[in-house]
């Protein structure tokens, strides 16, 4: 079952925006089995939609269209699918009810563009927006299901989750059509070429693909796609293929799909009634601010010091003068004493200090731009660890975050 | 002069990464003055490929095509490239040289897939990659230019503005062709319609466009977008458009294109010698990273706390244990409390501080998740603001350092 994303819009097409929504549909219709195969951004002309309407529904099952239904007159998206779908707008009276009610409530005058708001497409079904005034439409034409969706996130990911994924499962199973099912691992600590080495022959693939996905902070990710042709078969497959390579090279592996690392530091923390706290030189407040993406992790996570100027780490964090103006603030010794300082003041059982040269300025020979030193306080144990993670500042700092979480995973995970 | 980018490969089609690539090229493509029509996301696939490149070369002057370049012996972007255009693949000695001296440099065998790698169709343009192995290649094909480009962005990017770039600006001169210019005012404290009412009639636009893109943390942004027979006509009628808009709205304007307000705050706290501290408790770290993000930022912040747990908040902040037991930790007292204090012990001319309840759980009835206070300690005055920025525990934390960002930029701006 072939399956495309369209987005309408000027704000994608000329770069004023990342586009976030057709990564997140992608994602989310891989996981039910069903193919992507094609995306696309297109101006909102009418005859740029026609085009893209008529070329993507001679090869797809699905189609997803994301964007052009906002409230302003100049939007002519609704207008020009009903053109393409030789329909008329009408109004629909749900809809027009619930915004006359949302404008009376507030005392707004309810006006002829949100009279607009309430039109809709005469030959579609209309899907209802639980959060928000326009709804989805689904139109069909040579076997294909067409979605019309807004391209406000919250909106176009309401209705997807609360009707269009379901509907692409109940599809796939009702008409029997081959799955495309994928699972990813998560390794750290080993090259690309050593995990290839370690895993070895590839035929337990057994004609499905196992990609190797290298990220610069992030580790190598596994990716296992399988073709079958049906769910219960292809569930089958990638679970022995999984089983194969945990088999392999599980001792590399941290997490599955969407896990990231920080969250599995902040299972072992909890496990082991740890806390931590941090003193950030270089990256300003980012490790801290990493650890509290987490909920939950005020259980562990107890707070830190940013000590950008070199006045607060010795005045408020208490480095020894000494140790800067004999080995400087990006050092050995400091990061050392940053972690074992913030870990006495704060009383918990692990201090992380990073300190580092972010760039572009500040580098010299001996100390280049992205020169960073992490420290690490546990119990009795104190060390520091040198990177060089290249000249470009926010990818610096971002490296120098996930070291320092890469460290204190490696240090929890053998914990017994 | 109509551009469109192609971009290849599973990752982006399956939505395992968000296609930053495209972004990135369509913004850098709307400053040449060329016209973006069309993005699309294909699979490896030779059928895909043809298909697309036959599509698209039908309505494209220039296509860029970006990903599928890569080392794996998999990699079949490059011969399926060489079959359309009707070519071979041939050894690129240049490649081929450097490629070697960098295997021997570093004592590792030169293999196979390595040569694989200097392979280049016959007919076409190589363009040097400034910091790859993998070169760009010029097609042409029915008038119309193809790049291909690697899907690394350091790669795609080096080659892109070394050499992509200039040459379609030079295309649209020597053509003589249409201009499509962009421009964009930044506003912030004023609702899109309040801007739009302020902003009067629209008759000034002369047939141009205008939109109004809101956003939930940075304020609403004006876009101009002027299309003309030629740059210099564009340019002049960019300009008038624009200085329009500052005479109706200039107040509310703190930059164009990429300012930011972070940067504007920078400058002004430069400019008056200001220094600043934060205390920070729900975003755990997001605002000092933030003010640290601009290189520079060192000559006026100083540092600060990160306060999660409330026994930090009063033992190194020095907040007073009965005012969160009072008034709790999440209040306007505490949020003062913080700010003199962080500015005080840091000894800074600015303190700001953040406390909050981020979510999921934490809320009551009275505070609900969402609920933030930020606290401004400047001189001898000492405030506090109250926010609700709703449920979403990543989009109420970034609101709320927009927020303090904001606060701080709004009393700057006002000091003669």
């Amino acid at each position: 079952m072939k399956v495309s994303i369209i987005t309408i819009g000027d704000e994608i097409l000329i770069g004023q925006i990342v586009n976030t929504n057709a990564q997140w549909l992608a994602n989310k219709i891989a996981q039910t089995g069903a193919e992507n195969v094609y995306q696309s951004s297109i101006s909102d002309k009418k005859e740029a939609i026609f085009n893209e309407l008529d070329k993507t529904i001679s090869f797809s099952d699905i189609i997803i269209i994301t964007g052009g239904l906002g409230p302003t007159v100049d939007d002519i998206t609704k207008q020009t699918l009903a053109d393409y779908f030789n329909t008329e707008l009408v109004v629909h009276q749900e809809t027009y009810d619930y915004l006359k009610a949302f404008f009376e409530k507030r005392n707004r005058p309810f006006t002829e563009s949100n009279v607009a708001q309430a039109m809709v497409p005469k030959d579609c079904q209309i899907i209802s927006n639980p959060v928000g005034t326009a709804p989805g439409m689904l139109f069909t034409k040579d076997n294909t299901y067409i979605f019309s969706l807004p391209g406000v996130p919250k909106e176009m990911k309401s209705i997807s989750e609360s009707f269009i994924f379901d509907f692409i499962k109940n599809k796939l199973d009702e008409t029997e059509s081959q799955v495309m099912l994928y699972k990813t691992l998560k390794t750290f600590g080993i090259f690309e070429s050593h995990l290839a080495e370690k895993i070895g022959e590839f035929e337990f693939l057994n004609g499905n693909s196992l990609a190797f996905l290298p990220s610069s902070t992030k580790g190598v990710r596994l990716r296992i796609s399988v073709k079958a042709d049906n769910r219960e078969i292809g569930v089958e497959e990638l679970n022995r293929i999984k089983n194969e390579l945990y088999s392999r090279v599980g001792e590399y592996i941290y997490g599955e799909d969407d896990d990231d690392m920080l969250s599995k530091v902040g299972e072992l923390l909890k496990k082991n009634f740890l806390t931590v706290s941090v003193a950030e030189s270089c990256t300003g407040g980012m490790l801290g601010a990493s650890f509290t993406d987490v909920s939950g992790s005020s259980s562990y996570f107890k707070g830190g010091m940013i000590t950008y100027d070199n006045e607060v780490k010795i005045n408020q964090l208490g480095v020894n003068r000494k140790t800067i103006i004999d080995h400087g603030a990006v050092s050995e010794q400091c990061a050392a004493e940053m972690a074992t300082q913030i870990k006495k003041i704060l009383n918990t059982d692990v201090g992380i200090s990073i300190t580092g040269v972010a760039g572009p300025s500040g580098g010299t020979d001996e100390k280049p731009v992205g020169t960073v030193w992490i420290g690490f306080a546990f119990g009795e144990t104190v060390k520091s660890i040198k990177y060089n993670f290249g000249k470009h500042r926010g990818f610096n700092r971002e490296r120098a975050v996930s070291a320092a979480i890469s460290i204190l995973y490696n240090r929890l995970k053998v914990i017994k």
